[in-house]
């Protein structure tokens, strides 16, 4: 949703001053848009533009190496023909100009009038339409224009700043269309400034194939997919519409609408490079990120243009402007890590011999784990939720990830290890993948569990198990610094080690003493709602947190419940 | 929402992965997350982290001149001691390694326990924490680090590069820390990656105050404000929490939290630099836009850096990294516009003589088009609703943008002017304001009804109306290219025009003729919902677009009824 503006109705002039403000060293603001200061030569002038929403298209991609000139519509709307011809007379350096758009009606009606009004005062005035979307028509000439804009710009700006004349910039720049496809989908729909809802939506759990950057509604409504099966559509329907003859070569761009995000961009092109890779293609100078977006618009597009000898040096061409920067001296100086780096000193430990008592104790540590898995992951939403209140939520996430982590590396060990091993194992391997603060004490916590119970002992008595959960106990308390009554997982660990050392030393069975010892830990669990944090990233949240209890201390009665039921069991 | 994933669990790595192949010919990838290649001379290695999912935060800003590594943690939680010893480790270049990364508590035990196993192999290992959010705590030592990771990470990164020793970059990284203040707020919350809730709300037409990267709860829900409301509130408070002493040079940040988007960010920068050289800033470099990022959550952060002698250039300085690209030789080498250029040629037209017959006409124009701007306004919304179902619903939008220029340029009008004149003003004012397709229609079309009727008539009979009319309706004919039957505006136009001749040619009066005209008009409009468009953007959505009216057609219907309306009242 859009949320930033005075008055709706002028958001379009009110972004464009703030643009302007920004990047005063660069451009300058005429009527209807931006126009780049100047280099020392003169350069053909290569006016891009249309409506307004889209950025960085086009303002953004305004300076050395790119456009000389953008004219800046209303949102989703053409500019008018006296705003395209202010821009492109402006943006004249004496050797003509170029208008470049994408193929949408009111644009080739005001670029073109502009274009007249600029030739009818003796300026030499171009048209280069951008036509790559393939979803949009069958035929290249009707298809209208979306992300490919940028390639054609690129190449357009790059022939430019090489000083060529307007015959051939513009020939190099329909040239580049020629050889540019693209295929968007949309997963949502965006909110127009001053709207309370969107221009459309997208049915849920589906994706609009073919959705345009103005919100026009897809030519068909999928299913949502997996980021695999994304990739394999979007690539195999662009190449599908690959010009005649293209060359193996490809510059690419894979290009968020606004709410799709960089790391969902990055995990998408994973898939993609594969796919294209597969297919022979050549990737030349990816670009992964914002080039034409629609507002708050989720989706995404996948654009290739076939570089043949002339396109490729433009493609790779070093450009200046407020959002796209590239060049190639300062990889230049990069030198590539050598064999030393590269060699990984993979310390590999071995497991020390285990007396038949640990290998029985392997088999209950094996099982409780995988219980403990089951119920993490049962409850893994309601984890998240009870944190999210006062935290950051990912308490459930971080509490899964940390144990299937663990439940991996001991499931990989083999049948002859003992139990205390894969404790450390199972501890290490949960510290390493869940990250985060419960990650660490988890982590450290099993390991010292671990050690504490060894796998050279004939027998693990109830106090000795006791003993380890109270090493595990203070490990947690010394790494993490809480105490009693801090709110955090504490409050339930504690109360649990007290009581199962207080039944074990009175001659109770381990697993019966656990199991109390587990209600007891639950319970105090559940009154940590009463408690304000007083330790960590909470405590600023204090006052919101009272009344709900500590995750931490919630999954704490989780797991040492699951792992009564295991000893009760294998008893 | 995050959308594009494959197994939710394996989000972090995945998109790591996708992000490794995409930069690999500047970056590679070791346990726990990212290594930049090497330049010529070694450096102290500045090895910056966190959770995933606020890129650019924190590998898209490793390379020349910032980070040498990023340690890539699960989505929102601390890298692991092991993820982050390795990285640090691999990016160590012989002068030691500095981590620097947000104020949580996980970040700061895993990095601490990774500097410890660091030195105990003889690397020099330091820490700088950063505490830029003025929100979260008092005491600047408690706050926690967000959009100011950005100052800090680029003061070091850029100090390393100009071949400081550990102690300097060091030094300068806890300046660059103890002279950055943030203020972020948020309108709307995130969702993880596989799940269906977002992690927390703002509570509608609100905004969290102080709320942080990780989605924890603001501070306080406040109403949500204008933009220029907005960047007072910001710079305020970020202003009253100065360093003491600062000085007046600041190196600034407009940060984008996810989907609150360029334009958005463009417009707030428009009024926050305002305040802030009202306040007495004088404003270093700004940067607008994402640089730290919390998936798809909505809101934004206003970071300062106060710049003395020391900082200033090492927040100038160059720097090449996927997400952040800085260098001053490209701008070196523009010239700022000559007087000659900014020159504006203002074309001068002055409004002919008119006839007594003529400004009566005024009268009746200027009533008309206060008419039309109320009917359109009333009739906004519901025009984009129909326009949205297979158009790009920005008709609403549109016309009352051109209308409103209408008015506003003819309430600038002298008193003494003629209608004819008055409605070729209106028509240019509204093809330059309301652009597209539609507006560049109804302003050529009003100037060609301005001309045929003209200033200098004794009388405006019906039948000249009636002809002025229709040469509105041929021009929008020729220029638009569109026939009867094709679903556009001329499916009421028509119609209109030939009842407005057939009546006012048989003596009627021409307000009743008109308001007959218009009911004509009117159902034909409500007609067009049967049929499907043949021309413009619409036509690969022709199927969607069957069952509902052309918008075009009915707020000519609106507009012609409005008009009638005027003409019975002025009788």
């Amino acid at each position: 949703m859009t949320r930033i503006f005075d008055d709706p109705a002028e958001f379009a002039d009110d972004q464009l001053a703030g643009f302007l403000d920004l990047y005063a060293d660069r451009v300058r603001g005429v009527h209807g848009g931006v126009v780049a200061h100047r280099g020392d030569q003169p350069q053909v002038a290569v006016v891009i533009g249309g409506g307004s929403g889209h950025y960085p298209a086009f303002c953004g991609t305004v300076g050395p190496g790119l456009a000389h000139g953008a004219v800046v519509g209303n949102i989703f709307t053409s500019p008018s023909a006296a705003q395209a011809y202010s821009v492109g007379k402006a943006a004249d350096q004496g050797r003509g100009v170029i208008f470049s758009f994408g193929n949408y009606a009111g644009d080739v009606m005001n670029f073109g009038i502009a274009a007249e009004r600029l030739r009818a005062e003796g300026i030499d005035a171009r048209i280069v339409i951008v036509t790559d979307d393939v979803a949009s028509a069958d035929t290249e000439e009707k298809r209208r224009g979306i992300a490919g804009d940028f390639t054609v710009f690129k190449v357009m700006g790059a022939a430019a700043a090489q000083g060529l004349g307007i015959d051939e910039v513009e020939r190099l720049g329909r040239a580049a269309n020629a050889a540019t496809r693209t295929l968007g989908v949309a997963f949502s729909g965006c909110t127009m400034p001053g709207e309370d809802e969107p221009l459309f939506t997208v049915p849920e759990g589906h994706l609009g194939l073919g959705l345009g950057i103005h919100g026009e509604p897809g030519i068909r409504d999928v299913p949502m997919l997996p980021a695999r099966e994304l990739a394999d559509l979007l690539v195999a329907e662009v190449l599908k519409n690959a010009p005649a003859g293209a060359p193996h070569r490809v510059g690419t761009i894979l290009n968020g609408l606004g709410t799709t995000k960089y790391e969902e961009l990055f995990l998408l092109w994973g898939h993609v490079s594969a796919r294209l890779r597969d297919a022979g293609c050549e990737i030349v100078d990816p670009e992964v990120g914002e080039l034409v977006t629609s507002l708050d618009m989720g989706g995404c597009s996948l654009t290739l243009m076939w570089l043949d000898d002339e396109l490729e040096p433009l493609w790779r061409a070093d450009a200046y402007t407020p959002a796209y920067r590239k060049a190639a001296a300062p990889l230049a100086a990069l030198r590539a890590p050598g064999a030393d780096e590269l060699a990984e000193d993979a310390a590999v430990v071995t497991a020390p011999e285990a007396s038949e008592a640990a290998r029985g104790l392997a088999a209950t540590v094996r099982a409780a784990l995988v219980a403990v898995e089951d119920t993490i992951r049962e409850h893994e939403h309601e984890l998240g939720r009870i944190d999210a209140v006062a935290g950051d939520g990912d308490h459930g996430r971080g509490m899964l990830k940390g144990i299937t982590a663990a439940t991996a590396r001991v499931a990989g060990a083999g049948e002859e290890v003992g139990g205390g091993w894969l404790l450390q194992q199972a501890g290490q391997a949960w510290a390493e993948r869940a990250g985060g603060t419960s990650g660490v004490l988890w982590g450290a916590a099993l390991e010292a569990l671990g050690r504490r119970l060894g796998d050279t002992a004939q027998t693990y008595p109830a106090a000795e198990v006791a003993a380890g959960v109270r090493e595990f106990a203070t490990t947690i308390q010394q790494l993490g610094g809480a105490a009693l009554g801090d709110k955090t997982l504490l409050d339930a660990l504690l109360p649990f080690a007290e009581e199962l050392e207080r039944r074990v030393g009175g001659g109770e069975g381990l697993a019966p003493a656990w199991v109390a010892a587990a209600e007891v830990a639950t319970a105090r669990a559940r009154q940590t709602a009463e408690l304000r944090p007083r330790i960590g990233r909470a405590r600023p949240l204090a006052d919101k947190s009272v009344g709900t209890p500590d995750a931490g201390a919630i999954s704490m009665g989780l797991v040492v419940t699951a792992v009564g039921s295991v000893l009760e069991e294998s008893k």
